[in-house]
């Protein structure tokens, strides 16, 4: 697709993939309402296929493929849910997934891509070495390349998130959703331009990945360098496409830090009951650290993913567990 | 009700409660029932009204006491899922709770029962001292006292839960609960027998509470003493209402170690994506431990309630956490 993706192209895209993906539930919780002073409706993506809202945009891309394009498969380079949604998008219309990882990358991702049936080729873990193997393996095997956001058929299908929440949720004031690359915001942007357009955009964005912040104030992309932040998933720069929608779109881009994010996830856990990863938590946190911007409003807010790695957050979320072993050794 | 609740009763505690609880959602995982080979349908009780299957049986107790008493309010001694419970219900119809807990309750259960607008009377952790305190309580305010579970107003108001289960899912042919004192285990056989009198009833226990499976495998009640488990929803003993019932619908009781229920734990929050307390996993352990019972059968399980205690479960579900800290200090 050349175009931004029209409010007929976001239909297309939602019939297109409604086979492939969950309706997921809105929910409300009337403690973490009072905490914020605010009405929140959670879109939980979490429940989504593989975990992710990332389901959406690649089921999305891999199904608008020319039928002579798709019978020789899709690749990729990544380690995060994007990797695990083009697997599963592609098993579930018979094709092949290649995905390219870093030798890096935690087994638990590389099973979780393996049993999708995708093909995993591994390299070292520099930008550079993973776009030469990505290169490597198109020449191979004749598959299309499906970037994870910088795609208008990807960018279509993370905005049927919204869509459903608009759709469900009436008279949204506001939409929230986090920033990495931004796939999910500009999708988040077009289904409230068309469907709820008098609604304020915020993006939600680690204060140690605050590029996009930058970006937006400055009006032009900043690059994400040596970002720092529990929430993985946040890493990457903005891309033409998704800057362009999200510039002319996005209210202020809100940041917050690991701690905030961290608490934020645990009032998420302790009183909604379900599991997020620490990505899904910087718009909560988001929320919760600027009341008089959401005071008494409708907000809706796209819990992005739930692919927490429960060990890495132990250790964030509870220092004072460090602190308990250090003050009484086992040994 | 000094009767076993008839269908008729359950259905009346149904419509009484309803306006004070949830109706909770059933959920699945592909991935769940390919580890399980079976399918699995889980009631998902963690999102009930202050997290716990409880609600259901506290509400239904506080809206059948006759006026006159219902405006002296309702006691209990516990520190668990019923003292929020009573505590929400009471609040819930305008009236007043007195809770009696141990001293050495934790702060966050204190403090949940206090944000319901219940009254707290501190005494010793002791069985002896906590009916004391209770009695004097009754003695001095007039309030009913509630039972956790020996009460058949408890008991029908439980049984809801299994009841809407079998009304969203056809033809179970199995259903699991977790046992303590039998509250939840009781109402599901009462809702199995006048609703799918052919499904096969479990509980599941903790190994390291397992005086319900002593109890049924020898025809009395076996007194919980000393019980150790994560489990810490599970401590109690039968009483005579919940055994009485058990006694005649239960297959068996089914044991699973701490171990066990933890991995069970695990797997649910990564792969349903939802938080639930140690007890709740113990059916799920307890089916993935006796697989040639559930073989291709579809299992209705009742996921009890999601209060979990974040710091303690760290600690058990990540040692090695504890072991990366041991070989290397931080001070």
């Amino acid at each position: 697709m050349d175009h931004l993706p029209t409010l007929e192209d976001i239909h297309q895209a939602h019939q297109r993939i409604k086979p492939f993906i969950h309706r997921t539930p809105v929910l409300t919780s009337e403690l973490i309402n009072i905490s914020a002073n605010c009405s929140i409706f959670f879109k939980c993506e979490n429940f989504q296929k593989v975990g992710a809202f990332k389901m959406r945009g690649a089921a999305n891309a891999v199904l608008s493929l020319p039928a002579t394009r798709i019978s020789r498969g899709v690749a990729t380079h990544s380690s995060g849910n994007h990797a695990q949604a083009l697997a599963k998008a592609a098993a579930s219309t018979g094709t092949k997934a290649y995905i390219v990882m870093p030798e890096s990358a935690p087994q638990v991702k590389v099973n979780a891509v393996k049993d999708y049936g995708a093909e995993i080729y591994f390299c070292n873990s520099t930008q550079q070495a993973r776009e030469q193997t990505l290169r490597a393996v198109l020449r191979e095997t004749g598959a299309t390349f499906i970037h994870p956001y910088d795609d208008y058929h990807i960018i279509a299908g993370q905005a049927t998130a919204a869509a459903e929440l608009i759709d469900e949720v009436e008279s949204l004031d506001v939409l929230i959703a986090p920033v990495g690359g931004g796939g999910l915001l500009s999708g988040t942007c077009l289904s409230a331009n068309y469907l709820q357009p008098e609604a304020i955009i915020y993006g939600a964005e680690p204060s140690g990945a605050d590029d996009a912040k930058r970006s937006l104030d400055s009006g032009m992309i900043h690059p994400s360098i040596e970002p720092s932040t529990i929430a993985d998933g946040l890493l990457t720069s903005l891309s033409e496409r998704t800057f362009g929608i999200i510039k002319n779109h996005v209210r202020d881009i809100l940041t917050v830090d690991d701690q905030e994010i961290m608490a934020a996830l645990r009032l998420v856990w302790e009183r909604l009951k379900i599991v997020i990863e620490p990505s899904a938590a910087v718009p909560v946190a988001a929320v919760l650290k600027n009341p008089e911007l959401f005071a008494q409003k409708r907000v809706g807010l796209v819990i992005s993913g739930g692919n927490a790695d429960l060990e890495e957050i132990d250790v964030v979320l509870h220092p004072q567990v460090l602190e308990l072993v250090r003050d009484h050794p086992l040994g």
